[in-house]
Parts: C-alpha cells; sequence; structure tokens
C-alpha cells in the first residue's frame, strides 16, 4: 500500500512558501500504514502535471495532490485532471449550495462567477467535502492508482483528509501494520551512542528500522516496524525497547510516538492538574502560543505576561528595579524574579522566566547576541540556567522556548513539586 | 539553467519532521536566476536514491541532494554516491583536520572512529567546507549534470550553500534573469479581486507570469519575469505594477515578498512614532509573538498581557468583574476594556484587545465557536468589530491576529490619533 505526495505550486519551487501540507498528509497516512514513497513539488504548468500524474500511473496506489485549485487563472489542477481522466466539468449542486451558503450566507458577500465556477467538478470525481472553504476535494480512480486533489490552504486540506479520506482509505483498502516508537536521548552525541549500542543495532529483525535524529543537545532513535502481524510488531519493538535501555538507560529521558513538546506537556499537566504561566521577554509570547496551540490548554494555562521594556518588568510584573540596575535586564537574577513573580501573581503551581538576547543587536544588555536566562519557579523554590543559542533571531527564540519547555517536562517528570 | 532538489530521509516522509531546506535551497538558487523544476523528497534508500539520480541525469543542470550524510548507519548518501559514479571512499586530511579541532578542540571530546570517517570522500569529489559540522558538502558532475551532497542539519547546510555553492555557480554557470514583484492587497476576496484585474491579467507580456497567493483577508499578487534582457523585464515590471495601482490602487497595501503585515505594521509604527500593547484572550499571545518575531520591535513594542482565564483579565489587567458577569468573557465590552485596560497599564499609544472562541468547545461562554471581538483603544477612544471566523481553532487565532493587525493599520494610516 503506497502512495506519492504531490504538492503543485510555483510559490514552493521558487521558496516563497515552505510546503507544510505534505508533512501532514504523510503523518496521517503513515498511522493507517500507508508507505509514502515519495512527495514531489511541481510548477503551475499543465504539462508538468500531466507529465507526473502518467509517471505514477499504476507505480501507486494512491497519489495525493494539493494546490491548484483556487478560483483564479493560475489554477489549473482541475482542468488538468479533466484532462487526465478524459473527462469534462458539471455543476456540482451540492457543492454550490455549500458555496453559496459559505459566500452569502456566512461571510455576507455577492456570489461572483468565479466563486460558482468553484463547483464545477469532473463529471465522474467522488467529491470531498471542504467544510472550512469553497473549492471541494476530489476522488478519481484510473486502473489501479486513486487521484485525490485537495486544496492548498492547510487547514482546508487537513479537514479534507481527517473527516473524509481517512475514513475512506480505511474502509476501502487492506494495510499492513506501521508501528514506531521514538526514544529520546540525551548528552550524548550521535557517533558515541553508534558506537556504544552498535551490537544491539546489528541484531535487530529485519522488518525493524533504526534511524538516528539528532539535534542539539539530544538524539532521537526512531524504531519503526511493518508487516501483517500487529502483536508480533507490538511484542519486538517492546522487547527491543527494553534490551537498549539495558545499554542506555541512563541518557533516555523519554519516549514520544511524533507527539510535539506542547502536546506531551499539556497531557502531563492536565493528568497531574498543574497549572502554568509565563514571564516572557526576548520570546515575546512565542511560548504561550505554543501552549494555547492546544485545544484544552485553558485547563492548565493561566496566562502570560510579556514585558518586552523595563518598565513592564518593573510595574506589572514586579520584578524590582534594584535587580535590573544591578544585574541588567538579561540576567539570571530578573529571570528568576520574573518566573517567581508570575507564578505568584498568577497564582499557579509552575512560573516560567525568560529573559535574553534573542538579537541582531544587544541593546542595552551587556551579554552577547544569542544568550538566554531561563528560570523555572516551583512549590519548591527555583532553578534557572543560562543558554548561548547563537544566531539567528528565529532560532534564539525556538531554542528558548524548547529549552523551558523540556525544563518544565523535566520538572514535572522528576516530581519536584 | 534548471535544477531539482532531492531530500533523503525517512523522517520527511512518514511526516516526523517538516522539509525546510529545499524552500531555503529554492530560494537561494531563484536569486540567481536558477530555475527550479522540482522537489523530491525519497527514502534512505539505496536503490530509491539510485534511481532518482539516473532519472534526473541530464535532465537538468544541477541536482542538489540533502540529508544521509551523518555517522550512523542509516545515513547512506555517501556510499551511494560513489556506487552512481563508480568511485571510492578515500581519506580526505583537510576535512580530517576540521573534523578533529571540532570535536577534540571546541567540543572537548575524544574523537571516535564514526567521527573520523567523516573525512571519507569519493576521491573524485570537489570538497565544499562546512564550516558549522563534520560532514563536508561534495560537488560531482557526471555528463551534463553536476550533483551536489548536503548534509541535512539546517545551519549546516545553509553555511554551504551560501559560503561555497552559490559563488561557485555564479562563476561556473551563465544564467538568465529572474525577477519577482509581489504586491500586498487587503480586503478583497480572491475571486472578487480577479474579476476587477482581469483584462489587465490578460494584458500581461507572456514573459511575466501572475500569481495570486491568498491567505485569510489578504491576497498576495506574485509577478514572475524572466528572461536574458534584465533593463527590459525591470521596465516591464514597473509598468505593469503602476497600471495595476490605477485599478486597485485603494487595497494595496505594501510591495515585495519580505513585507508581511507584521513588517509593515513595525515600518508604520516606527515611522510615527507610536507605541503598541496587546490584551490577548483567544489569540494566546500570537499577535505578540508576530509582532515580536520582527528584528528592531522593542522600539514600538512595549508587551502584552495573556489573559486565558477570568481571575487574570480581572486581577492584572484590570477588567472590571461587573462587566465579565454582565456580558460574558467573550463579548464586545470585554474586548473593549482589554483594549482601554492594556493602553493604560502600559502607557501605549494603541491598544488592542482581543476575546474570542477559538474552539473547539465553548466553554461556558455564550457565543458560537468562531466567534472573537476584537477592540482597538486610541488616544480618540476605543473601536471595536465583531467577527465570526469560523473554524478550526488554528484559523480562528490566525484571522483574529490578522484582522487586528490590519484595524491597527488602518488607524494609524488614517491618522485617528
Amino acid at each position: 500500500m503506497k502512495a506519492t505526495i504531490v504538492t503543485i505550486g510555483d510559490e514552493i519551487l521558487i521558496g516563497q512558501i515552505v510546503d507544510t501540507n505534505s508533512g501532514f498528509i504523510a503523518k496521517s497516512l503513515d498511522k493507517i500504514g500507508v508507505e509514502i514513497s515519495e512527495m514531489i513539488s511541481i510548477s503551475d504548468n499543465k504539462q508538468h502535471i500531466l507529465d507526473t500524474f502518467a509517471k505514477l500511473q499504476n507505480q501507486v496506489d494512491i497519489v495525493m495532490i494539493t494546490g491548484g485549485l483556487g478560483p483564479t487563472k493560475d489554477d489549473i489542477t482541475k482542468k488538468t485532471f479533466c484532462e487526465y481522466f478524459n473527462d469534462k466539468l458539471v455543476i456540482n449542486d451540492e457543492v454550490l449550495a455549500h458555496v453559496t451558503q459559505l459566500i452569502e450566507g456566512f461571510y455576507k458577500r455577492p456570489i461572483t462567477q468565479l466563486n460558482k465556477d468553484q463547483a464545477l467538478v469532473p463529471s465522474t470525481a467522488t467529491i470531498l467535502k471542504n467544510a472550512n472553504g469553497t473549492a471541494p476535494g476530489m476522488w478519481m480512480k484510473k486502473e489501479n492508482t486513486v487521484f485525490i486533489s485537495l486544496p492548498g490552504v492547510p487547514y482546508e486540506m487537513k479537514g479534507i483528509v481527517e473527516d473524509e479520506i481517512i475514513p475512506k482509505i480505511v474502509a476501502e483498502y487492506q494495510r499492513p501494520y506501521i508501528i514506531h516508537k521514538t526514544i529520546l536521548t540525551y548528552g550524548m552525541g550521535e557517533s558515541m551512542l553508534a558506537e556504544k549500542i552498535e551490537d544491539w543495532e546489528n541484531n535487530l529483525p529485519n522488518f525493524i528500522k533504526l534511524a538516528y535524529l539528532p539535534s542539539p543537545g539530544r538524539v532521537r532513535l526512531r524504531l519503526s516496524a511493518r508487516g501483517t502481524d500487529k502483536n508480533l510488531l507490538e511484542k519486538s519493538i517492546e522487547a527491543n525497547v527494553f534490551s537498549l535501555t539495558q545499554i542506555i538507560g541512563d541518557i533516555i529521558v523519554g519516549f514520544d510516538d511524533n507527539e510535539t513538546l506542547e502536546v506531551v506537556l499539556g497531557k502531563l499537566l492536565a493528568q497531574h492538574k498543574k497549572t502554568i504561566a509565563t514571564a516572557e521577554s526576548c520570546t515575546g509570547g512565542k511560548l504561550a502560543q505554543l501552549i494555547t496551540s492546544i485545544p484544552g490548554s485553558s485547563k492548565y494555562f493561566k496566562g502570560s505576561i510579556v514585558s518586552y521594556s523595563k518598565e513592564i518588568k518593573i510595574k506589572i510584573l514586579g520584578v524590582s528595579e534594584e535587580t535590573i540596575n544591578k544585574y541588567s535586564v538579561v540576567s539570571e537574577e530578573v529571570a528568576t524574579e520574573m518566573a517567581t513573580q508570575i507564578r505568584k501573581v498568577m497564582s499557579v503551581n509552575y512560573g516560567i522566566g525568560i529573559t535574553g538576547n534573542a538579537g541582531p543587536t544587544t541593546d542595552d544588555t551587556e551579554e552577547e547576541v544569542g544568550v538566554v536566562f531561563i528560570a523555572l519557579a516551583t512549590p519548591n523554590g527555583c532553578v534557572s540556567e543560562k543558554f548561548n543559542f547563537g544566531q539567528p533571531r528565529e532560532k534564539v527564540i525556538d531554542r528558548a522556548v524548547n529549552k523551558s519547555m523540556e525544563m518544565l517536562q523535566a520538572a514535572i517528570l522528576k516530581n519536584a513539586f
């Protein structure tokens, strides 16, 4: 059971936008046992699209296509679909009613001809309802390959994948099982780790694949098992993870199955019934934003004070002016006061304080660009750490946010409350 | 002059990570007139890599490959390179000295055999120095196609592209000119806009391509001109942009690719010497985060209070409990108090207050999911508006953030202060 993902759009090929759709589709298909053989990004060019379709015909079971479904002249996927399937466009009444309702009923705008044209679909296509937009998804089969066309707008594409496509594939196809297990390790470099577990790696059964995913300071080991006997796969993964913990148990800090840190953290906080709040300077609210990107986060997240100026730190957060003057705004002492103050004023279990120089300039502080102090206030006191995340700005912010979530996770896991 | 970008790695194909390398490489090559014909992501599988190379051989001038250069068993790009070029691996002394210096000198760790093996390279490869890591880049030519292999770690890859590859391509290849111009429009939907500029679009010369890039509330129009006569391209782009402003000048708010709303707004605020602060509820700090993603934003952004609970709104932001009880937290009255209070407590010119139901549930409020109230407090009073941004959560947050920036921009432009 194989699929290829094709994204259509010149904006991807000139680097104007990053394609995040393919990753989402891959993750969704992987979960139900569909293997992604390739991802391809191509231009808004009819011949290029037709050639790509022809090349994939009967090579894979499913071709998932995103992009090129908008109402304007540069959107040519639908017409190209018709040509490939030797079909013609017809008005679909259900889609027309949905488009009309969305434009006139919801957006309260007069409907235009281009809006109405969104209801034109190939006559033999199975329509996949787009609850969040005007362009419907389309499912068309030719010989052994199903071609599925989706709009490129991420939330529209996601809705159709989750509500329409995954259930349809599950119902219509027999699929093998794919099980991944990711082991998080800290404090040992990739090559040293590889040498330490070489024998173990060589003894893995051939249906289990190992991958090293290094990032600064940590290496994730991913085991992937594939086959038809789910029980065997699970048992084998379990046994091999156990034997791995016998070798490197001291550097394993957790397991995660593709869950982001904010999701893992949210579950932990909800499970332990703990609350948090953040006091952010250089991260500018990004930590709060990531935490609140998770539905239901209001159960454990109370709020944040983003203090981008010295007065706000003093006046609203309650950091002492003396501390700032004595140690400067980018200092361990200020991070500590930010964390303890936010914990106090928001009445939460954990308070996080972050202050640093994201760059590109250091303004009036003494620390160099990339230096960030992170403090975590808990019921048992406050811990803090100094980091140098280098450059550029974006990387400093991202690493500070990640590191603060890691510190919080470790504190909760160690029952440090 | 055409290139294809190939990323190698199972972690991309199962959706564990999003490939951001291809976008960076595409942007870098596009700038020097190299056209990207395709981007392809494939698995860590020798035959898959060899087949992909063979398919691209003599079809494009350059194949840019990232990934699979690490020291561990799952990294097979280097060995596969040798097989494709019928070459063998030899120790490169310069690379070995660099690796030794990095591991022993900088990281202060004993060097391992796997570290040393990073200096093994195909004997006929031109080595591209990796200043930020141990795996060197490699440049190898076969017939009419150059294959360039790069590490997958983004900042290592970026360093090699900028310092080694771009200068080498500029020196060795004749390239056409590619000029893009992006026009930002606000407040008109994609289809209505397309109908309004239809005649203008039909009269564009054939060497200029138009693309519509819609996102909630705004549409970017991108003109791309390609050819050998730089002067002609520039003049033609300029003339067509001018004639476009004659038609839709009232909704054009800026030009150029990097001019996102937060950039435009930042310039406006700096230029008018005005300051802002935000009081966010359902957007969870995303507005603050976007504003502070711009270097130098501390000049006009003072801070934010993210109040994710009723107590915080009352206690820290100073919204009256009576107002909340009378109208509920998601109401025009609360948004208005949030905006006026944040303006007051942070002593800024403009205060933005946002409260709404991002979903998926409405919790204890009366408004449906998707409803957001945005208020803008100015020296001349407070304006507010009710929106229904629909679903899902991510879209509601993004649209609320965008809309609030638009309201602020309009207020500044109208000199409403």
